[in-house]
């Protein structure tokens, strides 16, 4: 920290990021990213985009907004796209958050959310999961403040029903809920029709996981008009060319081929099922995912020595240091080959440790 | 807004982008960019690493940030590359603002310098330009606080001398002094080998003007280890992933291919200095730019009415109302060809007024 940093930042601690490592090739299943590549109408388009990089993006990014807006049913003034789904969620902690009144937000959640809370200078609690790692509805419900719920929960996996959402927004009418719905394509039931019934209801989505574009930084925010609003009046005072011309471009062809990335959600999903079965095998405790990941703990081996093994072994998954989810780790759904590396590995490892 | 959104906004008025009309075709000269294409090495290198867009993109950006590093004589943990440069800029606003002590910058200058300090609850005095709307460098000296000037300024184009910025910089050790060189490269000295120096000078650049690139959104801040160590805290508390992949690649192509976009720099500053002596001809009073852009007015139309009348002509140029300026337009430097366009229908309208 330089002698000049604003005091309001000397406590932050930022967001530790998955990671990277160059020293070798690894079987990567750590950062939740889809193991299948962009569609073929993607590489064209890209190249032909090119060549207007000299030409600023549109600031409105029309073209992308218009066919989220058609996908998902509202219209484009509900949509906001941002440089990946981290920017709109900023914007709604920015936007929504409170100095004095508490925000509420699972206690094992997306670790971003007390990054963005403590950065805006929001005040927020964490609310304790059940026993069973699930999220106890009735926290959430007449709390008459913000709220922030990502469905399905990460790195949990689990998923509240559609109901179970529409009874929290609904009973916090004055206030925003926001649904952070990222893995929301890997079995989950949307609420993003919910938009419709309640202007409090504000869903982001992100194109990083089950449309093969983590690198392109595309997430987007569907809310009511007003609140889409709030969040413009954000975004023009802080980056108007916010999405760049190429993830547009790639962007729109994604939503355009959708099919295609569908399939490669039930893809995933089957590769899923598959190695929780195999987990389960091995005398794994593992959750009932709804995401493109599980999260699994052995009694045989801490959550930090297989990671640590599998890591030895070329294998990357997340493990996480908080207390309560310190035995799990959480591995991302990448190719069935993949699936069968990280079986293989996992259960020699196990093996070595009896 | 919606009646959710948080009072510290309320009043907030954000940053208004230069129109992109698409009613038609226009000899765009209203957002200083590039008329020059990338250069070819870049078309292949995006549509290559389109292929790895489902993977996310480095949060470290190290080769990109290494080529930068290596071009301007600096270590790669003295550069951080962000968003375009507006996002550079607001973290510094965030990181260096107070809202005890009044920030200065110049009263005419880059628009979203309040907007910034308004987002963040920055005070701030706009200080007067001079007379002949150069910045008084006694303004600055020595006044224990935050500074930030654009060097050239905007919508000006009139630049300081290195030794006059260091005079500032060197006046003002307890506080950082940002300078916004998004133009440099257009016939300005650039301060930036004063990091070296001085721990408390931040330099901004940008892709957008000289390496037609404003499509891929790629900014970058050159200062001391400190300050780009507070710049990443709050990235990583903001958007680790802020830069995708594949502005990451185009950018580093960018770098590598320097003397290409010097060269069109060349070309720009030669189609500035023969548009200001046709304006001049006309009749118009210019400054001396050292930008991609010519500020100018003429006694025989007042700078809305021929903004207006290009704009009918098929000619996009910036007008902005600020009562200080009112009377100027800011023409952006396109190819030989454009300008004389631009020239023709000025001298056309100018005549149709008489």
């Amino acid at each position: 920290m330089s002698r000049f940093f604003s005091s309001k930042y000397s406590s932050l601690i930022p967001y530790t990021p998955g990671e990277q490592p160059k020293d070798m090739e690894y079987v990567k299943l750590n950062t939740n990213e889809s193991p299948y590549k962009p569609s073929e109408n993607v590489y064209e388009a890209v190249k032909k985009e090119a060549e207007k990089l000299h030409l600023y993006s549109d600031p409105e990014a029309k073209i992308i907004t218009e066919k989220i807006a058609k996908r998902y049913g509202v219209s484009p003034d509900m949509v906001l796209v941002t440089n990946g789904s981290d920017e709109v969620l900023n914007f709604a902690f920015m936007a929504y958050g409170d100095s004095q009144r508490e925000m509420l937000f699972p206690e094992i959640s997306y670790g971003f959310y007390t990054v963005f809370a403590d950065l805006n200078v929001v005040k927020y609690r964490q609310v304790p999961l059940k026993n069973d790692f699930s999220i106890d509805v009735n926290d959430y419900i007449a709390k008459n403040t913000t709220i922030v719920i990502a469905n399905p929960n990460a790195p949990t996996g689990l998923a509240l029903s559609r109901n179970q959402i529409e009874e929290i927004v609904k009973s916090n009418p004055n206030n925003v809920v926001v649904i952070d719905e990222a893995y929301v394509d890997f079995g989950a039931e949307s609420c993003v029709d919910l938009v419709h019934k309640y202007e409090n209801l504000l869903v982001t989505m992100t194109f990083s996981k089950s449309r093969s574009m983590a690198g392109a930084r595309i997430g987007f925010g569907i809310g009511s008009k007003a609140i889409i609003n709030d969040l413009n009046t954000i975004k023009y005072s802080t980056n108007p060319y916010n999405v760049n011309r190429i993830s547009q471009v790639a962007g729109a062809c994604a939503i355009d081929d959708d099919k295609y990335y569908m399939d490669n959600c039930k893809k995933i999903m089957e590769s899923r099922e598959y190695t929780k079965i195999e987990l389960e095998k091995m005398g794994f405790m593992v959750l009932n995912s709804s995401a493109n990941f599980l999260f699994a703990k052995s009694d045989k081996i801490s959550g930090e020595e297989l990671y640590l093994k599998l890591k030895e072994n070329g294998v990357l998954v997340r493990h996480f240091k908080a207390e309560k989810i310190k035995d799990f780790n959480r591995i991302t759904i990448g190719t069935k080959e993949q699936m069968d590396i990280f079986l293989k590995k996992t259960k020699e490892i196990l093996e070595a440790v009896k």
